[in-house]
């Protein structure tokens, strides 16, 4: 997982349609687990169109879900509810919402069924308390659990109690473990809501990944350039993360996928090797993908990064068929050892030094017989620094069919941030070696 | 990061102060970034014995800000809200709530001038726009910021027009960035917290980190032997995280600290060396403090974890004291040719193997000349599995002065579960043998 380290100035576009999120749990008021269901939700919405104007985390008590529906109800067209639908006693969201609303539980059969055949094809015995999962309120419709046994539900409230005027708001409860609410949103309720709440005109979003450009200087390199879209009405928009800068456009109407794919031209043409990819892609992907399509091996000799980069890649399915060999020299004794660096060099210029990251590379290339190398040397604090070398001094190289390339960062952050600011730096490096010879 | 995972029973303790957070931010309900500081402040103020009761995520229009402040100072006796002090045209938490309360906004010499020298301390010019952080609600109290320019503000809503019969409750502003959120809390607000409500009674919370037993196991091992504590009021919690489990012990009253302490007595007394910490501690930094303080040094043999487990190690501050060299071995001819892991063996008895476990630790324990060498072979899937072995099939081994031990798992688990699962069960193996030679 990535640091959450993003201060993003877009502004999104806010359809007609109002969605508030509830997330049950106490142990997440408890601060046990991370609410991930909450960025994951919105972001997913966000990118299909669809603003999410209020969240809010209620425990597992009956009334605290009950008045959190309620408020929810009175203001919004849609809410959403994770968690509470599972067999234990701690499993009342189903039970109250039913209650609020009031819609008897009916047993269902075919629920029951399908929860028995689950444990009946892990061979496992079917737990009697699972018996609840089967219970669904009067006149909602079950959705599909692929992954578990609780399934979600979807409901109108219509006429509505709670809202003013009595106008109608559907409500739509997801189980709590992300594994299952995931597949289930994506493949059913998303859906679902694009053909419930159909957007007023054509809503094309497109983000493109970049890296090596700041965000003010991607602003100040692209906003003129398309100032006749934004003009027209396309949304631009920018989000800094940990080593990469997402260019987002959002735009409406008939003209929308003709305009957004103006802006990514002209993006592309005026930043270049800075894009590296679309929408969620990450670096670490991309590479794993286009060194697959050239046949072709990498390996990595890494110091202050001390493993990051071989997870990265190593997190990607399929990375085995490029990736050969890591090498996380962090003693001296292990780059000269296992990489043969050379004792008189890190003695005359030190492991921080363009020699060190050259020769690490090359070591790592010839000791691997990959077709790359990406080696990183550098100083990540908090002490170490020299006034020669300051904390966040990094040289990193890039050792290929072709030569070596080195290059140096200065990279002042935390222990987490520098890790991973300093690998992007490195595989963006990679990045524009393929893309030129692509080119 | 670690996933997210985590079904937690434990119930906590209700206070009798009521707390609600409200986080602020368009790029939070947008889903561009991960909020993390609900998680972080539940934590806090659970562990010194508060509960916080409710949670909701606003965008950064005044009107929403408004709602739910006014919404919450209806229930709570402390309002924290998060976000919105900065210098930005967004930034108008601050603005917005002053407005709400009826307090003018006056300007703060001092706040002013720690502003100023700030800036003038980095040799960066002062932007005129950070004028707006030193304009302060009548009435409000200042809270230093040490990590940037927006202090926190606290004030008292007395009398509380929002709150059935005009009780009295209290409103702190803490600036979104987390590197000053953080210290800030910790520093000034909660002591402040613990001196306005103070608790009815003594208050203990103690967590025991474990890893090797499972959590049914794990209360099936401890509930009996506990009884006579939990039936004397102590409360006995169990959160499973990827990996480990969390033990957690609460007491109030004058007896809490002599519950606890035999609580924790018995239960290492019965867990063994399956309690590796306390706290927030995590298993890498365990292991790194008993290695410096042995002066003994680690290498790493890593196949399916893919470096993740270098990772974890390099991510605790003075690692270099111990970490000598990690070796992520992907490919079988890196195994043979780093490793020195014998050709016939692969062929013979596959990578995944004891055979082969057993040389990976032992080869980087020769070449990188440290004490100690873990090593990881597995089958992390989804593709590679036979009957035989199959996917989630991991052998583990562990070199050290006096031999090699390995073992063998079965982690079926999604790619991110299974590195971490994996290299925990690595990690643990190495704990248990410094804590049976310490015994």
């Amino acid at each position: 997982m990535r640091p959450a380290l993003a201060f993003g100035r877009f502004r999104g576009t806010i359809g007609g349609v109002t969605i508030e999120i509830i997330n049950t749990g106490s142990e997440l008021l408890l601060g046990r687990i991370l609410n991930t269901h909450q960025q994951w939700l919105c972001s997913r919405l966000t990118q299909a169109g669809y603003a999410v104007t209020r969240q809010v985390l209620v425990s597992d008590r009956g009334e605290d879900i009950q008045r959190a529906v309620r408020e929810g109800l009175s203001r919004a067209d849609l809410v959403i509810t994770t968690g509470g639908l599972g067999p234990t006693c701690d499993d009342i969201t189903r039970e109250r919402i039913a209650e609020l609303l009031g819609r008897p539980l009916m047993f269902d059969a075919a629920v029951s069924e399908s929860i028995r055949s689950f444990f009946v094809s892990r061979g496992r015995p079917v737990p009697p308390r699972t018996r609840v999962e089967a219970m669904v309120p009067q006149g909602a419709t079950v959705v599909p659990n692929r992954q578990g046994t609780a399934p979600g539900l979807r409901m109108e409230a219509a006429p509505n109690p709670f809202r003013p005027g009595g106008q109608r708001s559907w409500l739509v409860m997801l189980p709590g473990p992300p594994r299952e609410l995931r597949p289930m949103f994506d493949e059913e309720i998303l859906p679902w809501i694009t053909r419930q709440f159909p957007q007023a005109s054509a809503f094309v979003c497109r983000t493109l990944k970049t890296a090596g450009i700041g965000e003010s200087n991607m602003e100040e390199l692209i906003s003129e350039p398309l100032r006749h879209l934004t003009d027209a009405g396309m949304d631009l928009g920018f989000c800094a993360r940990v080593g990469e800068v997402d260019v987002r456009f959002v735009a409406r109407g008939s003209d929308a996928a003709a305009m957004v794919a103006e802006a990514e031209a002209i993006t592309r043409r005026l930043a270049g090797d800075a894009v590296f990819g679309e929408q969620d892609e990450v670096l670490e992907g991309v590479l794993v993908r286009e060194l697959t399509r050239r046949g072709q091996t990498l390996a990595l000799a890494e110091s202050c990064t001390g493993g990051h980069l071989a997870h990265r890649i190593t997190n990607i399915p399929g990375a085995s068929a490029v990736f050969l060999a890591g090498y996380v020299t962090y003693a001296n004794a292990a780059k000269a050892r296992t990489l043969g660096v050379r004792e008189e060099t890190l003695r005359e210029f030190g492991a921080v030094s363009e020699a060190v990251a050259r020769q690490m590379a090359e070591g790592a290339r010839a000791a691997s017989g990959a077709d790359w190398a990406l080696s990183v040397t550098g100083i990540a604090g908090p002490s170490g620094g020299t006034p020669d070398k300051p904390v966040g001094t990094v040289w990193m190289a890039l050792a290929g069919p072709d030569g070596t390339e080195a290059i140096q960062k200065l990279n002042r952050f935390d222990r987490e941030t520098f890790k991973f600011t300093t690998g992007q730096q490195a595989l963006h490096l990679l990045f524009r070696h393929l893309v030129r010879k692509a080119g």
